[in-house]
């Protein structure tokens, strides 16, 4: 068996141990074992944030944590919709053989069947697509026809994975793991036993913090203090440089949209003024996160579409190193252990991504860097 | 008459309040009244540097010391080969309707027009196009062929000028000044009575500075002090965002100087380092410094060529703003006194400059901004 994770680990912290934990007492309930691999989010985040620490130390850390390998999600599958990120994720599991995908959430995946199944009805098809029509946000649509809160990460992502797997036609089983402690995007300190990314991002400085990641993932947050703002000259540049006629032209950007952006930046006094002002009842602040980065790598369709059929390792299992070898050999995907001007074509864009990350955040550059054997 | 200067003003100094003394004092000795109309840089400059001090605020200057009308240089004009910028400069002044230029210059007009005519002659052109494929520099050609010394901007600008006008066809009598004091480039803070505008610029915080600028332009030059430096990050950010494929578009990167220019921007750590990586004895350091602007401002060789029909006033001596209105009726170029919506298409490449201009120099934007009545 093979389980597999979808995950940002920004940064890893007690309740992603807790999943890999739940993952390794599942193979052992089953009486089966086998491994567990991460596909992980690098520089950028599905929410259009920038990853708190490098992905070498995120995947280190896992590794240490128990899991087995762990692969770095390319650009153009992290800063995606939650459907996309999804999709993008499971689909390089899938290729990497995962038997079972485990995943923390609040729902039964008898409420997702109950979802699904009227998503799939011609009749409801219908009705999204008007709704979208009017200019309501897809989370606000979700919320009128399926009755489901607005604003709960929590049950998006673990929907959009359910939606992958059941679109893949893969038998895959689903461990669907019942979240402990806050909700994703919870932000106070509280006395608990798991807290939230959000919140441990936000609040590293205070003690109780500590009790919930690894000393070495604090110092290297505390060592990596770059925000979103230390971004802002450069993409209040590049949308400058693009203007009105090229912004058109970046991924995700429709609709009238370019006109918007370029004059909001004009007034804009950093990047989270910039985010307010463009940001609408339309358009959510997450989603102009997700165009700002797309503006700052310079991302178009064609970035965002191009197949991911070659992945990076980050870190591996020193045990486990022959995962790698298996995968390759199967020719459904392939896994990188070290960029090499040879393999360098795979990953124009994320290395251009890489660099453009280097300029504000002076770490090594992924071209020297190696995957980190625990 | 119409006495026209071309100008940096970077800053504006006692030795340009003396070129104007001279031309008012040509006008005098004439017994002919008339306009001195000066174009001039405005964000950046003719070597690829940063104005130490805005446009206006050097307009201003100058009309105070006896100019009457200071019309802005568009970028495509002021960041060029000495023969571009003087022919793109001279250009206007002639469709201004000047009937004279005066210039500074430590050659006599004999001088120039007998390095012209041997320019003229078809062995000549021939072994310039002969040595320029060896990859020898301009300025080492004609160190070889007319025995100019290298690095000598006094004689390149003025014969320019010269070259300029003679390619005009136009009558305009050249008015010669014997520059006084300092060279052109020369860095070091003497007891002249003039120095040149690099040393004022290199020692603005020195005392013997304070006679030879006025309080007002020493106080500007105080308050606005960047340098290239502080643009480093966009320079490095767009070379990464253009990629080797569309540095290749970028104005004056020609031959293969795209691969140099991204592979020395990887390991360069500020500006002038990458600056003196990519230059060699081929590409002059002024070249590339006019590239990295090129890069910053992502013009291309059409926004380079499009002819100058518009240009926008600076500043005027406020009992000759008539000048303004005559030389619109010509219809030969057009003066625009503030830009709005319906003029600002003409001025697109120019608002990109001064926005991005903007981001490392908190100035007020140029759209607000108005001409100066002095």
């Amino acid at each position: 068996m093979r389980i597999g994770i979808v995950a940002e680990f920004n940064p890893f912290h007690n309740g992603h141990k807790y999943l890999i934990d739940c993952a390794k007492e599942y193979m052992f309930t089953q009486q089966l074992f086998g491994d567990i691999i991460v596909v992980m989010s690098e520089f950028f985040t599905q929410r259009g944030e920038i990853a708190i620490v490098d992905g070498y130390t995120r995947a280190e850390e896992a590794v240490r944590a128990g899991a087995d390998l762990i692969l770095a999600l390319p650009y153009r599958g992290s800063v995606a919709y939650s459907d996309d990120f999804a999709k993008k994720s499971i689909d390089i599991l899938i290729k990497c053989g995962i038997t079972h995908l485990i995943f923390g959430t609040e729902d039964d995946i008898t409420y997702f069947d109950k979802i699904y199944r009227k998503e799939q009805r011609h009749s409801t098809k219908l009705e999204i697509k008007n709704l979208l029509k009017t200019g309501i946000s897809y989370p606000k649509i979700m919320q009128k026809i399926f009755d489901i809160p607005i604003d709960n990460p929590n049950f998006t992502l673990a929907y959009s994975y359910y939606k992958a797997i059941k679109n893949s036609k893969k038998n895959i089983t689903l461990i669907p793991i019942k979240r402990k402690g806050q909700k994703l995007n919870e932000n106070t300190v509280i006395d608990s036993e798991f807290l939230s990314a959000t919140t441990i991002r936000n609040n590293f400085e205070s003690d109780i913090v500590k009790n919930h990641i690894s000393n070495n993932m604090l110092q290297a947050m505390k060592q990596n203090s770059i925000t979103e703002n230390n971004f802002y000259n450069l993409i209040k540049y590049n949308i400058l440089n693009l203007g009105i006629e090229n912004l058109k032209n970046i991924y995700d950007v429709s609709e009238g949209l370019e006109n918007r952006i370029y004059n909001c930046n004009i007034i804009a006094k950093d990047y989270y003024e910039l985010v307010d002002l463009i940001s609408t009842k339309r358009y959510t602040k997450k989603r102009i996160q997700r165009i700002l980065l797309h503006i700052l790598t310079n991302t178009t369709i064609y970035d965002i579409t191009e197949p991911i059929n070659h992945v990076r390792v980050l870190a591996v299992n020193k045990e486990k190193t022959a995962i790698i070898r298996q995968i390759n050999n199967n020719e459904n995907i392939q896994l990188h252990q070290k960029l090499k001007k040879e393999n360098a074509r795979f990953f124009k864009h994320d290395i251009k991504v890489s660099r453009i990350y280097t300029i504000m955040n002076n770490k090594r550059d992924i071209f020297k860097e190696n995957i980190k054997l625990v």
